[in-house]
């Protein structure tokens, strides 16, 4: 995204609302996840997986965001709650999508909010969604050299889960090397292996998930 | 990309750029194509093979876009011309990247220029280069979905690279789906079915590339 006049205006606008979003997430004691990667990494895969196997006291939610079609949300309804957001052209979640589709999600009690944004691991780094965490899903297949060729995303984002590990002896990737690439753009951020095939290191994910909640729920109120 | 006032500002002056581009492509009998994908697709290394591949008599070039590095031009300068283009954060190449670029490639003849697009499903549709074709490049790590929710790219492809081949047996990927899925979005686009790492497929995409440079020498040449 090349940032012009107007599209400096756009972003504000979608700050406001985002700030917003965000009060009222602490308000309610929810942690909000954006989860951004290319298309075709597994974030729906990673997200059936995700509701599957919370443990009941944690009650999630999904906005699934795409271009086209409903594929994801009638994917993931079938492990619990999911509202597909489609964007009609737009390569990325803006604030003001997240405020209208969250009408229908927010009735009852919420413990995490799952934002999957649209496949593009471009444009949505730019756009606050009012989020706790960005979440950068990364699978092996695209490339360990993808956090230096893509840095905005890598360095905004709390955890990168490295995806379809079970696709690792099949594939030129390097784990150490994806780890200090990511590294050298963001020091700090933490790295999960996963494979929603086997299911290795879902729990790890899972464990993530629940230290984050508990921040989110130690936090003070908001005003 | 979502269209508003300035973008619509910015879209025609860049069709203007690409007008020119494309008469520029047809005085010197080049065949200009987009090549199009998510990240780690595989573009580089389709382009690796074809440098290598092409018969003697077909001199070809590369412009290569990143929004950071310059990593694919030092890669693809191995195996023929090649010079990066860094977006410095836009999401997609525009017409007058590539003009600016163009300054050093076509010193000498040219037959084919590749233009590798930022990886990036989405932006890189909507911003004409001058082209004369564009290929979108799909992996089947990606998912048989792709083309429903990217439709776009794959209206306005010719030709669709079914890329990673050799990973079929790893991945819940259908070859007759896709194909499906991609004559829905787009009746009569051509599938060629590659493999970088066993070389399965590079034959059809080089025969294509031959007779699509057939048809670019046997047109009549512009004013």
């Amino acid at each position: 995204m090349k940032r012009v006049p107007v599209q400096q205006k756009v972003l504000k606008e979608n700050d406001r609302i985002a700030m917003e979003l965000r009060r009222l997430f602490a308000r309610r004691g929810v942690l909000a996840l954006n989860l951004i990667s290319s298309p075709g990494s597994g974030k729906t895969s990673l997200l059936e997986q995700t509701l599957q196997r919370l443990p009941g006291d944690i009650r999630a939610s999904v906005l699934t965001g795409d271009i086209a079609t409903d594929n994801d949300a009638m994917r993931l309804a079938r492990f619990g709650s999911a509202r597909q957001i489609t964007t009609g052209g737009s390569c990325h979640l803006d604030a003001k999508m997240v405020e209208s589709a969250l009408a229908g999600v927010t009735a009852g009690q919420l413990d995490i909010l799952f934002i999957e944004n649209v496949g593009n691991l471009v444009c949505p780094a730019g756009f606050d969604l009012g989020e706790d965490a960005k979440v950068v899903v990364l699978s092996v297949t695209e490339g360990d050299d993808k956090p230096l060729k893509y840095p905005n995303i890598f360095v905004r984002s709390e955890v990168m889960i490295l995806n379809k590990i079970d696709l690792l002896p099949h594939v030129p990737f390097d784990i150490d090397t994806v780890y200090a690439n990511a590294q050298k753009i963001h020091p700090g951020i933490e790295m999960i292996r996963t494979s929603c095939t086997t299911g290795e290191g879902i729990e790890h994910w899972l464990a993530w998930l629940r230290r984050r909640l508990e921040r989110v729920r130690s936090r003070p109120a908001a005003s």
